[in-house]
Order: structure tokens, then C-alpha cells, then sequence
């Protein structure tokens, strides 16, 4: 044990917030490491921990999925990646990695049934927080499921350059459907096409509006069959008028609303009568329903991750004392793929 | 043939609307009656002539199932019931009752193989306009098909007093549902609830806003697992929050957005939030999907029909003369279940 492992800090939830989240909303507590464990316990210390859009929405004032928001005055509750520091359990052995849901802290005692054992040798160990983990889930799930892709279809993702967007534009291409990818800025949308192989890419920051968008996913595409939505707001609201005879619009997320709208609704143009023409539908899904079907994602994505043949994007920042910092720039920065902090 | 079978009267649409359809956009037109036929078809009298929300739609400047709105200066289209009068079908006999898009006219020639032979010992024949028709195998399917009802489960109709929502809330009891209608006006809703037996029944009109009405709802149902919507714009606004996990939202109509809102979209409270935490389904669907699966619903319906299980309201208006001013009434004006006129 060195001096640093003994160190036990934790970002405490301490402030709902009403627009963005950010610092101003987080302490850092310190305290010794206690390495007392239960039967069936081990100690973790974390490597790698997740930022993700989910947190805000429990952070809301409104019931979401869950009945009550995340409580304050406790750990940021938050997937992570580490390794087993002290054990109790048979199972894990000091050394192994393991994902589970870790919290903002650099350890974490937990019971070995929360937690998923990793084969460092299969992939990075990163790669459980983002396409062989939660988002992977995400991603292939919502797309198969709820988006049932077809070749030859064209299918729309917003947010294409985040964690889950990334992977779904790419599970499409697998699926030889023909991609267009909303994302923010140039540099994101030559990344779309050039490394992720999608037929279209669009600067959402270039139009001024949903019909300008609107227009040009029409003049590309001629019309869509399943939209894969992240992002919600404005740009959902360019889909609408150009979807096609009963496509399917899967609701993912709606980051757009999630720093103030799902407490206060923003107002956009009523659309319902785009589902009746086109005999469509919208199906809402979540990361969670899938949680118990993991083996059958990593089963055909696996190998697709050990072959090389899907680009898994992280950006990844370093120091333990960032994570706040870094899950507002979820909703304000500049990142690709999957979003992670690095304990330093 | 008497003098009056032999003047051919018609409604001609002569004016797109921009908000409410009324008389102004319609001429009626007055020639002789030819008796012509080519092999094949037959001349209709009309007895029952129909008017429904979807020729609202019709009549949008932009693009909504069909690509190019009713066209001007022709019949307004529409179903109707009649009797054949001349015969150049061996299937159809003078005298014959049948259904078919007559349109607004006295008389239609029509080929024997648009039109439905009826049995006038079934059932009443205008039922082939409403609970035998169209209207009640929207109902069936987009009940059955996309509203998925169980027993036990809380069914919330909106237009419960219309055409299509007597019948869908009537044919969730059938399912064991629980039923809450949302309708205009105390007598409506007396009438839903001791004629067709909901379980509750709500004046939208009793309500200032969507908060109200969705407090209420819920404060009656507990939430809602299958909402049929017929009506769209505040009166659905009112559901999204209220809604359990997995509900399925069909979206038939949206009646409330006709007379001008498929121009210009009305601003309304974002929700697609709603579906991404409790993983509902919004599905969209017309009654053309269904119209080669007549037989389904009417094996299940018509004896239901003929043994006096379902209610079936029908509103009836007296003289050819008055079909505009009847399309008008069905988004200005009050009225129970299928609104017809009758030739006079």
C-alpha cells in the first residue's frame, strides 16, 4: 500500500441543480481508507470513471425513471472500472479488474455480486464503460429492438459522435443500412465519414433551424426510416416532417432537455400527425431493460471490437479531481465517443 | 323513376380552407341524371352520406399520407351508403344496398368492384358508415393492434363520444380494461359513463389547462397503460406524465390540429422525455392498413352488434343540402358517436 491508496476521496452530491451541472454542484471529501470488508466483499480501487447524460436526469426535480432524484449528501452514484485492492469474496481475487457501478471515489467497497469480472486480454479494460459496456448496451439494443434496421434503409442518428450515437451508426452500417449522422462541428462530421464509414454526415451548428436541417437529411437521404434519437429538441424536430412509411424513431435520449427542460418543458411544434400519416412509431427504451441480455450484445460485438472493425472512440481525461468538470462538458465541451475520467 | 331520382345533385370543393371547413369552400351543383353504365358498374342512389375528420386532413397545404391534398373543383369524396338503381354487374342487383366512396352526390356511378354488398337484415345499413365501417375497424385494430389492451389495465380514450372513441372505449371493457373517457360537455359524459358503461368520464371543457386534466386522470386511474388518442394538441399534453411503464399511446387522430394546425404547427410542451422513462410506444395508424381485414372485425363486432352488446350512436342530419355545414359540425359542434347525413 502506497500513500496514495490509503487517500479515500469521494465527489459528494451536494446541490440540485436547476440549468447545467457542474463543479459548483460536487464536493471532494477526503478521509483515510478503511480496508474493513464484510464476507463477500471486495475493496476496489478505481481507474477509470463514467460521465454520463443518465446523471442529469437524476438529477431532475420531476419523477423520471426513477420515482425520486438522486438523494444529495451522498457519492455521485457512477459506473467505473478498477481493480481489486482486498477480497473477501472467492470469486475476485486482489488484482482482477472489474466494472460495476463504483461511484465518483477512488475506492469502492462493494459486494461481488454488483460487480462484473474483466479479461484485461480480451480488451482494454476502458472498453467496459463504453462499447463492451453500458453504452455498447445501449446502442445495440435500442438499435435492433426498438430501430429493427433493415438493409438498404436509411437510418438517422443524432449525437453520432458520442458514446452510444458512434456505436449505433455503426451497428447500421453492419446491418448494410445506409447512415447519416448529426453531430457539432466539422471536425466531428468528416471524423463520421471518413473513420466511421457513414454515407452523410451534418453539422447540426450549420443550420439555423429544424426546416433547414430538415431539408438537407431530405436531400441526402430522400427520407428516413429509423431515427435513432440522443439529442432531442430542435433537431427531432427536423425528422418528423421527412420520416417514411411506418419508420421507427427510438428514443434514447433527449440531452438537449436534460439541463433544465425535463423540469420546465421547452416548447417545440406539435408533431403527432406525422405518426398517423406515416403509420410510425416512437418507442422510448433504456440501457437497464437490457442489463440481464449483456452476453448477447458482447457475443456479436466482441469480436467485432477484437477484430478492429468498429472504431470505439474515448476521450479520456486524467485526474480524479476533474470528474465534475468533465460530466459538464458532457452537456457543453467538445469530446468523441465515450467520455471517461482516469483516477490520476 | 320519380323526377326527383333524376336530377343529380353534387357538392363540389371549390376552396381550400385555411382554418375551420365550412360551407364556403363547397358548391352544390344540380344536373340531370345519366343513366350511362359501362360494363361492370352500376348507378348508385345515396341514402347515408358521410363526414369524417380525415377530409380535414385532406384538405392540408403540405403533405400528409397521401402526397397531393383532394384535389379542387370535383366531388368532395366521402363514403356512403345506397342503393343500386341500374345494374350493369351480374353481382349487383337493382335495389341492392351497398357501401362504397359514393362522395357527395345524389347518385355515383361506380365499378361493382368498389363497392360492399350489405345485408339489410344484419344490421341497419347506415351502420356500414360507423360501428360495421370504417370507423369501427379503426377502432378494432387500432385498439387491438396498437393499443394492445389487457385486462386489468387502464385505458384512457380521448373523442370518447365520437365515431371511433365510443367504440375503441366499448370495445376495452370488452377486454376487462378499466376505461376513462375524455369528451366535451356533462352530457357527453353522463352518456359514457351510464349508456356505454366507462368506468369514469371527464369534460375536457370542465379543465383550464393540461395540468388539471392530467391531475384528475390520474387522481381517477392511477396512470394509463393504453391511451387512444383521437383528439391530439392540450388534451394529450395531459397524458405523457401520467403515463405507466411499457404504455402504448395510438395516435388515430389528431382532430383538434385539422383546421389549420397541419399548416402551421401549434407550439406545444416537448414530452418525448416521457417515453425514454417509462419505455412507452407512440404508434400511429390509419384505418386503410386495415381494409382487406374488414372480415376480422366484423366476425367479432357484428354479433356483438346483433345481440345489442355496443352502443352505437349515430347523429343524423336530414337533407342532401346540408353535408358542409355537417363537416363543419364535426369539429364546431356537438354530437354523439357517427355523424351522417341522410339524403333527404
Amino acid at each position: 500500500m502506497t500513500a496514495t491508496t490509503t487517500a479515500h476521496q469521494q465527489w459528494i452530491y451536494r446541490h440540485q441543480p436547476v440549468g447545467v451541472v457542474g463543479p459548483e454542484h460536487y464536493e471532494l471529501t477526503t478521509q483515510p481508507l478503511s480496508m474493513a470488508l464484510s464476507e463477500g466483499e471486495v475493496l476496489v480501487a478505481s481507474r477509470f470513471i463514467s460521465v454520463d447524460p443518465y446523471m442529469r436526469i437524476n438529477q431532475s426535480r420531476k419523477p423520471t425513471y426513477n420515482a425520486e432524484p438522486h438523494p444529495l449528501n451522498v457519492v455521485q452514484s457512477a459506473g467505473g472500472v478498477g481493480q481489486v485492492l482486498a477480497s473477501q469474496s472467492p470469486g475476485l481475487a486482489v488484482g482482477d479488474w472489474v466494472e460495476g457501478m463504483l461511484g465518483w471515489q477512488t475506492h469502492a467497497r462493494m459486494h461481488h455480486s454488483a460487480l462484473r469480472r474483466l479479461d484485461p486480454d480480451f480488451a482494454p479494460v476502458s472498453t467496459a464503460l463504453g462499447v463492451l459496456g453500458m453504452p455498447g448496451r445501449t446502442a445495440w439494443f435500442g438499435l435492433t429492438e426498438s430501430g429493427r434496421p433493415h438493409a438498404g434503409e436509411v437510418v438517422v442518428v443524432s449525437g453520432a459522435a458520442g458514446a452510444v450515437g458512434s456505436l449505433v451508426a455503426q451497428f447500421a452500417k453492419k446491418h448494410g443500412c445506409r447512415v447519416l449522422g448529426i453531430a457539432g462541428g466539422a471536425e466531428k462530421c468528416r471524423w463520421l465519414t471518413e473513420s466511421l464509414g457513414l454515407d452523410w454526415a451534418l453539422d447540426y451548428k450549420s443550420f439555423r433551424d429544424a426546416q433547414g436541417l430538415s431539408d438537407a437529411i431530405k436531400a441526402c437521404t430522400g427520407g428516413v426510416d429509423v431515427y435513432f434519437d440522443n439529442v432531442g429538441g430542435w433537431i427531432t424536430d427536423a425528422i418528423f416532417p421527412i420520416i417514411h412509411r411506418r419508420a421507427r424513431i427510438v428514443i434514447c435520449g433527449t440531452i438537449s432537455q436534460y439541463s433544465g427542460g425535463l423540469d420546465e418543458a421547452e416548447l417545440g411544434p406539435r408533431f403527432l400527425q406525422h405518426m398517423l400519416y406515416q403509420r410510425a412509431t416512437i418507442q422510448g427504451m433504456l440501457a437497464r431493460d437490457y442489463a440481464h441480455r449483456m452476453d448477447e450484445m458482447l457475443r456479436v460485438v466482441g469480436p467485432w471490437v477484437q477484430r478492429g472493425e468498429i472504431v470505439f472512440a474515448e476521450t479520456i481525461v486524467y485526474g480524479f479531481a476533474e470528474l465534475p468538470a468533465t460530466l459538464n462538458a458532457l452537456f457543453t465541451g467538445e469530446h468523441r465517443g465515450k467520455l471517461l475520467v482516469e483516477v490520476g
